[in-house]
């Protein structure tokens, strides 16, 4: 059984990015939407679980975009908050390499991005796989960034996490 | 035993508030911070419940308002993704009266403020109080927005859970 | 010559904030309000000086709040961009007190207090004067904290200016 | 005279957009970056027409660089500032077609990936180039959505005038 969204996710960049991802919102908003926006945060959140593994091919397909959405949007969460607390917590207490200015930009850079990237999301942004691609650049260099500096493997760990999760986003 | 976070809710709030809510994040960085900030965003907000309960006063003070705050971060963090989520979603698909002015606006700006409030409280801010005090204003307003448009149960329902933990961090 | 603007600013504040700033947020929709939304960015800027003046008492007290509020969004964004540029740019570059934790972080919370300020005012919120306190309140201490760590007097003035100028739509 | 800001421009995107700006942050943080931190934020944005046209081939490189910044940091703000106002304000008060969901939502993206465009450049963000890319296509697409809406013509200019700008920092 071959989906549309294994399709889309070995499909070339080439084509516009934009008009491409539009018809794919249009289709999940059709299938999906509509339960979507009525389900509570949290919600929302556990929907994925029962969402992923369902055998009917269409629908599968926005099922999965959905899950996958949840999980992305979660992900952007955790890291916006893992970040900004990181970094305006335990950075600025232990000062040092800490706040060099290389490492301190990417921390709260990412925390922002990641905050952007969720909203386009959660707004069911046409766009929003622009934003995902370069929510997870900066996470991967953030976590990148933290591997160097040491004693920050949380945040690393979190920030991968979230880079891995846009990139089946973008 | 009279703990001192009972005696902070009734006190009066005519001395400054920022110099209270200074000397009480003190004591909970000192507490609290160093463990906090090296928590998985996951299980900071999972923190909570062990946290409460403790039989020593003056730890109970600081764990307590650790979990309140993180309680707090928490619903305005949900109460952040239901209004945008539901205001870009149902409302603009729904039209008619959920697109009307006062309503529509009131939707975006609570979005904005749970989101601003978080971040405060998240980077421990010693002001975390005057904008928490903000977003219970503003979601006491749009939750009694989403009743007079009708249809907007669990968006009115997670707003009013936001006013309530925002308030017991003002 | 009494304008109820003056009236306003001197009544006390013990009813209900947000009831009386609806009420004046509708006032000032109704006169000033299409012509507003027509301006460009840049125009509405400039259309302060314009305004103030105007001999007519009831055009005046809308002029005036609309003059007003634009003075307040530019204070706000030029604020914004101040406090962010400065903790990102030279307070990381020359570390020591400048990245001090109380310091630094009234940096970056001054910078999103203000940015949120400006997006409920430029939203025409009945809740902007909510927020431009609790602007004001944080820029008043960044000013402070600016003023004590040194060679920061161009960011201090920024943050004093923004503070007044909120001080006068809350 | 080749300066390389021009070979900048005309390079192949394939190697690592990351990697590349990070050379050049790095450079006009050296030559231009303590200046620019020290400017207010008024003589920051102004800062533009006087470094254009330096003589002086390496400085004319950073200086062109900021002075685009600066362009570019303005646009964004101009944008997010028109967009926010427009939607807020003027659309919601007109309904209708102003309120159709793939125009709103648009709207309301713009605004806030400008937003975020412009806070990372103003912390000089090594990976702002790929921000701005995203911004330019989401104020592309809302110019064009403008276009089709009728009557938003000072909202489609800017957007434009935005995408512009951030298409020469990407």
């Amino acid at each position: 059984m071959k989906s549309s969204s294994v399709t889309l996710e070995s499909e070339p960049q080439s084509e516009s990015g934009y008009q491409r991802r539009r018809l794919l919102q249009t289709a999940l908003a059709v299938t999906a939407g509509v339960s979507l926006h009525s389900l509570s945060a949290a919600d929302a959140f556990a929907a994925e679980s029962s969402a992923v593994g369902s055998p009917h091919s269409s629908h599968l397909t926005s099922s999965r975009m959905n899950s996958l959405m949840q999980d992305a949007i979660k992900a952007c969460i955790d890291c916006h908050s893992m970040c900004l607390r990181t970094a305006m917590g335990s950075c600025l207490e232990q000062g040092g390499r800490h706040v060099e200015q290389d490492h301190f930009r990417l921390m709260i850079n990412c925390a922002e991005i990641c905050q952007t990237s969720a909203n386009f999301m959660l707004s069911n942004s046409p766009l929003h796989g622009s934003v995902c691609a370069v929510c997870a650049e900066t996470c991967e260099a953030c976590a990148k960034s933290c591997d160097q500096i040491g004693d920050m493997r949380e945040c690393a760990d979190e920030c991968r996490r979230c880079a891995k999760s846009c990139r089946s986003m973008s």
